[in-house]
This record gives C-alpha cells, sequence and structure tokens, in this order.
C-alpha cells in the first residue's frame, strides 16, 4: 500500500477562541487584515465584533459576496487587497467566503483576473498573503482544504479552483459561532460532515490517516447531529459537531469524496436541494453498494462505530434523514420519473471514479430507482 | 474542550520508496545532501544503497553515532555540514541517527556547541537546513516529532532537546528497511507503538486528532505485531506495523507520553531493559490503573477495538507480552524487593505528571509491587 499525507493547516479549536482572535493574530505576527465575511454576519453584528476581537489588526471588511461566489467577487476582494495594502485575510462564514478568500488570497498577487486561473489559463505561482479561515458552520470542511469553489456566469461554470496556496495559515474553529445555525442548515450541514467522512473512508484514494479520521467523525456525527438538530443551543453537541466537521474535512482532503457528491451536483443545480441533504439523498444507498467492497472494509468501520454491520449502518442514516425531516423518496425531491435518466447522466461527475465500486449509467438508474419507496 | 493541532511533517509511505529516493528528494529540489547513518547500515551495504538510490544527491556520509547519541556526535555531524557546504540531510536508522540529525541540522547554522543549547543557555533561531527522515524500526516514531534525546557524558545527562526545527520537511516509510529486524527488536520496538499509542490516547493532554491516530494506531499493533514477531519476512505486517509506529508517533506527539514512559526511564537506565520493553513492562498496569479515568473513555476506546473493555485490553497487552517473551515480574526484570523504593522515586519523571490519574510515590510503589506474580 502506498500513501501520502501532508496537513499544512494549523488548527486551534476551542468555545469562545475568536475572543482572543487578536492573541492569535499576534502570535503569527499578522497585522494590517481584511474580514472577509458573509454578508449577513454584516447584517448582525458578527462581523463589527469579530473586528473588535482583532483589536485593531483587522483594519477593513469585505462582503460582497454572493451565496455561490463569483469570479467578480474574487476580483472585487483582491483588488481592495491591493488597494488597501492589506497583509493577511481573515475569513469569516461557510464556504462562500473562505472560498472567494482562498482565491482572493493569491490573485492579489498577481495582475490577472480569477477567470485567468479558473479558466485554466494560467497557474498560480507560489505568492499570497495568509489566510485565516473562522468557520461559521460545521459542514464544509473548506478551512482545511485547498479547494474554492467559484461560478463564472460569463461561462455559465462553476467549478472548484484548486492550489496548494489556498491552505488556509490556520483555522480557528469555535463552536459558540454556530449555536445560531437554524435546525434545517443544522440537518444539511451535518449531513455533508457524515458524506465528507464515509465518503473520505471508501473513496478508491483512500489511506490510512484519513481513515482514522474519517472513523472519529462519523463516530461523532452518529451521536451528536440529532441532539444539535434537536436543541440548537446544545453547546456539548454543537461542539463534537465542529469536531467531527473539522475531521471530516481532513478525512476526504486527499482521498476527495464518491459517488453522493456527484450525485449531489445535479440534485442541488436541478432540484435545488441544498448540498448537504443532497449528499445525504444518496447516502444510505452508496453505504449498502459500498458495504462488500475492497473485502468488506466498511463493515469493519461500521462494527467499530457500534453497528452490526454497514447495512445496519445505512438503516441509522436512513433513520437520521427521518428524524431530520430530510428528503429521502424521489417523490420528496420532486424528481418526475421520466427526468431519471437525464438525472443519471448528469451524476456522473469526476468524483463517481472514486467510487469503490464502478458505477456505470445503468448502475446509477438502479440506484435512483431504489429510492421510489419510503422504506426498505 | 480546547486543543490545537499542527503537523508539518509530509508523509510519504510505500514499499520500495527508498528506491526513488532522487524523484522524491529532486521534487523538493534537494541536492548536496549528507546521508547520516547508523553505523551498522554503513557495515550492512545499506548506506551505500541508499546513497545509490539518490542518485548523486546525497554526496556525503556520516556515521559516527553511538547508540545513544551523544552532543559530540551532533558537533561533528554539524562541522561535517559546515565543510561541505551541505545543503540538506537524510537520516537513516532508528532514533540515533534521527536524533543526531535533527540537532545537526540547526546546529550547522550557529556558531555554536549543541551543548549550550541542551544545556538550556540558548535557544535556537528558526535557521536550519531541510531534514528528509528516513525510518528503519517501526518504534520511535521520531520521523513525525520534534524531540532529539542527547546525552552529554560531560555534564552527566541525557535528556531531550525540543525545537520546532527539528521536524523533518519529509518522513519516508519504506516497510521494506524493517524486514531484517530481529525478532526481540521487533517486539521491544513494536511495544514501544503501543506505549505511544495508548498513552498518547490517556493522557492529560489528549486531544480528538491524536485521539483518532490513536485507535487506528493500536488496532494494527494487536492484529500485526505478533505475525510480525513470529515470522519476519510478513510483509503485509510489517508494513502495517510501520504504518502503525508513523501513526502512534503522531498520536502521541502533541499530548506527550505518561506513566508507563515515565517508568521506562530508569527500567533503561538502572536495569538495562531495552526501551519499548521497558514501556511495556508496566503498560499493562497503567491500563488498568487508567481504565475508570475521565468517565472510563479507556472503555470505550477498548470496546472499539474488541475488547470487552480496558481491562480485558490489559490482559491482552499481557498476553502479547508472554508470548513475545518480554519481562513481566519484578524478578524477570531482575528487580529486587529492596530496590523498589528507589525504583519508584527514579519513575517520578515530569511524564508522570500527564498520567490521567495521579501517581504519588506510594501508588507507583503499588503498581510495581503488583508485578510480583508471574499472573493475575
Amino acid at each position: 500500500m502506498e500513501w501520502t499525507y501532508s496537513q499544512p493547516v494549523k488548527l486551534i479549536f476551542g468555545t469562545g477562541k475568536v475572543e482572543s482572535l487578536d492573541k492569535i493574530f499576534a502570535g503569527f505576527g499578522l497585522k494590517n487584515g481584511l474580514l472577509v465575511s458573509d454578508p449577513v454576519f454584516v447584517k448582525n453584528g458578527l462581523a463589527s465584533k469579530v473586528s473588535d476581537y482583532s483589536r485593531g489588526a483587522l483594519i477593513e471588511v469585505f462582503s460582497d459576496i454572493t451565496p455561490n461566489p463569483t469570479v467578480t467577487n474574487v476580483d472585487d476582494c483582491a483588488r481592495l487587497i491591493r488597494e488597501k495594502n492589506i497583509e493577511f485575510v481573515a475569513a469569516l462564514g461557510g464556504g462562500s467566503s473562505l472560498d472567494c478568500a482562498k482565491a482572493a488570497c493569491s490573485v492579489c498577487r498577481t495582475p490577472y483576473s480569477v477567470v485567468e486561473f479558473h479558466s485554466g489559463k494560467r497557474k498560480f505561482e507560489k505568492d499570497f498573503i495568509p489566510l485565516i479561515a473562522i468557520p461559521t458552520t460545521s459542514g464544509t470542511g473548506s478551512e482545511v482544504t485547498p479547494v474554492a469553489v467559484l461560478s463564472d456566469p460569463e461561462r455559465g461554470v462553476k467549478a472548484p479552483l484548486v492550489s496548494d496556496n489556498f491552505f488556509p495559515m490556520c483555522a480557528i474553529i469555535d463552536a459558540a459561532l454556530t449555536l445560531t445555525v437554524p435546525s434545517a442548515i443544522t440537518a444539511s450541514t451535518g449531513m455533508d460532515v457524515l458524506s465528507h467522512a464515509l465518503e473520505g473512508f471508501w473513496s478508491k484514494n483512500h489511506q490510512p490517516i484519513c481513515d482514522a479520521m474519517a472513523l472519529h467523525s462519523a463516530r461523532l456525527v452518529f451521536e451528536y447531529l440529532l441532539p444539535a438538530y434537536l436543541d440548537a443551543g446544545n453547546l456539548e453537541a454543537r461542539e463534537k459537531m465542529s469536531e467531527a466537521s473539522v475531521m471530516a474535512g481532513l478525512a476526504f482532503g486527499l482521498p476527495k469524496t464518491a459517488g453522493s457528491h456527484a450525485c449531489s451536483f445535479p440534485l442541488t443545480s436541478v432540484y435545488h436541494i441544498p448540498h448537504g441533504e443532497a449528499c445525504a439523498f444518496t447516502l444510505d444507498a452508496f453505504t449498502r453498494i459500498n458495504a462488500e467492497a475492497e473485502n468488506g472494509r466498511l463493515h469493519g468501520f461500521a462494527r467499530m462505530l457500534g453497528f452490526t454491520d454497514a447495512y445496519g449502518m445505512a438503516d441509522s442514516i436512513l433513520e437520521m434523514k427521518r428524524a431530520m425531516n430530510m428528503k429521502i423518496t424521489l417523490a420528496d425531491a420532486g424528481i418526475p420519473e421520466e427526468k431519471l435518466e437525464e438525472l443519471a447522466r448528469l451524476s456522473q461527475h469526476p468524483n463517481m471514479l472514486n467510487n469503490p465500486v464502478a458505477m456505470d449509467l445503468e448502475s446509477i438508474l438502479k440506484m435512483y430507482r431504489s429510492l421510489k419507496e419510503k422504506s426498505r
């Protein structure tokens, strides 16, 4: 067996840690920073609180970011960085502000638009300003990955841009920031975490360090997601989900995700299902499909979590989805029978090639058809 | 709960990987390197093979290293680095050559003897040449830690020297290098791995990423150490023990070890028990002592490994020691009753403070007295 591992992001985990931002920034020698924030946190006052906690280290705020961040958002952000001689960026938010900031921290050191890089025309030099990631949901794991998903409306493209430059220097994971996340988003982002863990584990590119992260993360999701969903203010459950999220980020960062993420893309773009719920929509089905792969290693994983086997784990995923009022059947998701073939075709995303069981068009279709009925 | 994590060492794992040293070095842009090798590998030809694999990137060999590397070894090595304008070091061996090389890579950039740093008079600046670690045993985990244990015969001191400079740039873990390790050393170094995993997990400084590494590593030791011991040429078992070793290194690197390592130091210095066997000598006893600590979290760990509880895991450790013909009782180790108090006193090493159950002199003594009899 061969594998490599590297994990350049320093992690600082703790409830209330953002209140010590000044000390953290000072520890890295960081000043003249830009806060890149989802607009919602400018509205609700969190952005200005965070600026205050920095005690002068954050000198500007940029929040002109759409939910699916665009190349224009990145170019605007990079321009502000250049104009104000910004020396580092702190990104506060879910995926959008992090992804925008990741790209802007490198683009600002070039004379180009991010489009040049997003379209594949140019590659980044190893030249960028440092990024501190402060996630506000337990979900994407973006704080430990080198990926930024950007949209280019002119080219009609939404695609990942990847560069080793994009690894944050540090991620500050403060569960207190997640206490106000509404229950539906807790459910969706929480199932995204479970998808990262399981798909990182069963990805064809799996490797032991990521396996260990995946097991730990999945155990926490099975134990703490429902409590966090049922009681938004349950700090212990929020902390455990924050722990699960960052560890799932580490679990899939190198092996990448597989079938459920591949299917999630059209489920989101065509049927408007939120990302995490879209992953969850096929996650129990893929658990069954992958149960026997590679000498049934998923059974071993499931048993260490206390399930009878991988099928028992799949049942439990289905039950969690039910308990959190998520879409389970094709009818729930508003997918008509006659659109299934198109959906299956659109699900042939490159990530599908990481699935340990080969999935051709026919098997994807069969998987979707198995979601016709309410129970199994 | 609060924790931090950072892991700056890039890992390259794979049987036969040393044969591609030239490509690995070229990937990092490394040339004009020094091979620091345990003397045994100069004798048996491995050092010259490794130099050949580098295809000219390694231009010198240094092997004037004692089993417990001394400050003189480090200074000699640093002098050679300066004289030959060496730009990086590859360290081949068990702990000795790695520890010597770690220190030499920083000392060579100063005008001082390592004694200045080892004695605490000076601190290293962040200035060093890169180190590539190539471990030849599955044990120390030194390839992922910032620690070098050095002896200074003049001051009569054997003590760790720690610096963030000492993290290797990269560790190449090639299980093929461990195939010739004799069975007694396989047993001892393998139990060192298990001690790192368990003590990293139960250390008062435990944290989730290291917990996940510890669980994975311990699982492999319980499954593969005995097969590797019984059949030195069992490549699968050797690979799994190499995986266990590096992951145990990650498991204890930040939380540090606890009671068993604290006791191991006098067991080695006074009773000449090899390091790993010295750790194992008290490992089952500490497993019982720590079983109920922190709401019995060790029981959960043991159950995930398939044991009934932590006591069952302790029984299994004892059985492994028996099966590998290791010292179990005070009589086996040649420790006379009247020396127990002295041994207990010498076991009050700072690592003992990491033990989750407070151990005063009386409890350490009681623990040693429990090792009087052959079985329990």
